[in-house]
């Protein structure tokens, strides 16, 4: 057995154990905390597994889950940028590009370049697998915010355009969650938890 | 597109946000806080992704990813019990299954009885998906105690024989991580943070 491509398995895998550290500004439901980044991939994953059927197109299921796991493995170095901060956004890019050669660069290279790869092609939405996972990327909140009455959305006086940009790419993985997502925007809109811009 | 079918799903969906208020005995990495029962199965689908090619057979990896996610939801009723809690373990099985029955019932029929069968499935440890997710159960906060130079163990008093105990199942799930986890055991044996008795 090959123990340097070993321990530098282990080592990947104590590292990426920081990212239960990287807080969201979604609360769990039941007005609970603010939720971590494994948290979120974790029901992310199960949402990728059980709600297939709504998906746009056909999507190989082991890749999609993997990549609803480590699609935020790069906040590790770059932060958690909230959705709806805009300065954040200009450099979010840069930063996660960066930690993403650090991190996956400590796994053997073959799984560094493989994990590489579904971290970028989450970001570029161009596949079927990336399209779904950033349905659940932007529901699994929907749903948690929904779930605490709006109050996340309060709490930063978000209003609906943003609430809509964020969800641009919804429709393009799944019509029928996308149907959902808006009937629950539109009803935070009209009890004002949403701002009406 | 059906109504009730959906509803249910996200009902389920909403119902096992709860496991990220399910705490563990483990800490995180850094002596941490200790960790909860979502991060832990997001911890492990990661490994099983990762370290396939250690397992003895082979097995498919979105079920054993499925299962890894799924297999403490039951926990959700049924509280987490501690690996060397000898009294929680006898009752540990009659209270898990009762918990199967609600929180998977919450499913439309269909997904329901299939993920109540993979929950089974992982507690028989009989199929290649099963002894893989195992391995991962023990592995994933073995990797943790090690990483805080066994204060888990130590905070608990526990010993060699019970640790072993609790490996039962992983030679028959992976040799080589058998083998891995075999030496750090015998290490914080020799360092005193494992009773050897």
């Amino acid at each position: 057995m090959d123990n340097e491509r070993f321990e530098k398995q282990i080592d990947f895998i104590l590292e990426v154990d920081k990212e239960k550290n990287i807080i969201r500004q979604t609360h769990l439901s039941g007005n609970g905390r603010r939720e971590n980044d494994a948290e979120h991939a974790w029901h992310m994953a199960v949402m990728v597994y059980l709600l297939k059927e709504y998906a746009n197109e056909e999507f190989d299921a082991a890749k999609a889950m993997m990549m609803a796991l480590v699609h935020d493995i790069v906040e590790i170095d770059a932060g958690d940028t909230y959705a709806y901060d805009t300065k954040g956004q200009e450099t979010k890019k840069a930063r996660e590009e960066q930690a993403a050669e650090r991190i996956f660069g400590l796994l053997p290279e073959d799984q560094g370049e493989e994990l590489k790869g579904v971290f970028q092609e989450y970001e570029t939405s161009e596949t079927p697998e990336a399209r779904v996972v950033r349905v659940m990327d932007n529901f699994q909140p929907l749903l948690l915010s929904n779930a605490n009455n709006g109050s996340d959305w309060r709490e930063h006086d978000i209003g609906k355009s943003q609430v809509m940009k964020r969800h641009i790419n919804t429709k393009s993985g799944s019509n029928i969650i996308w149907e959902r997502a808006k009937e629950i925007i539109d009803r935070h809109v009209r009890n004002g938890n949403i701002k009406d811009d």
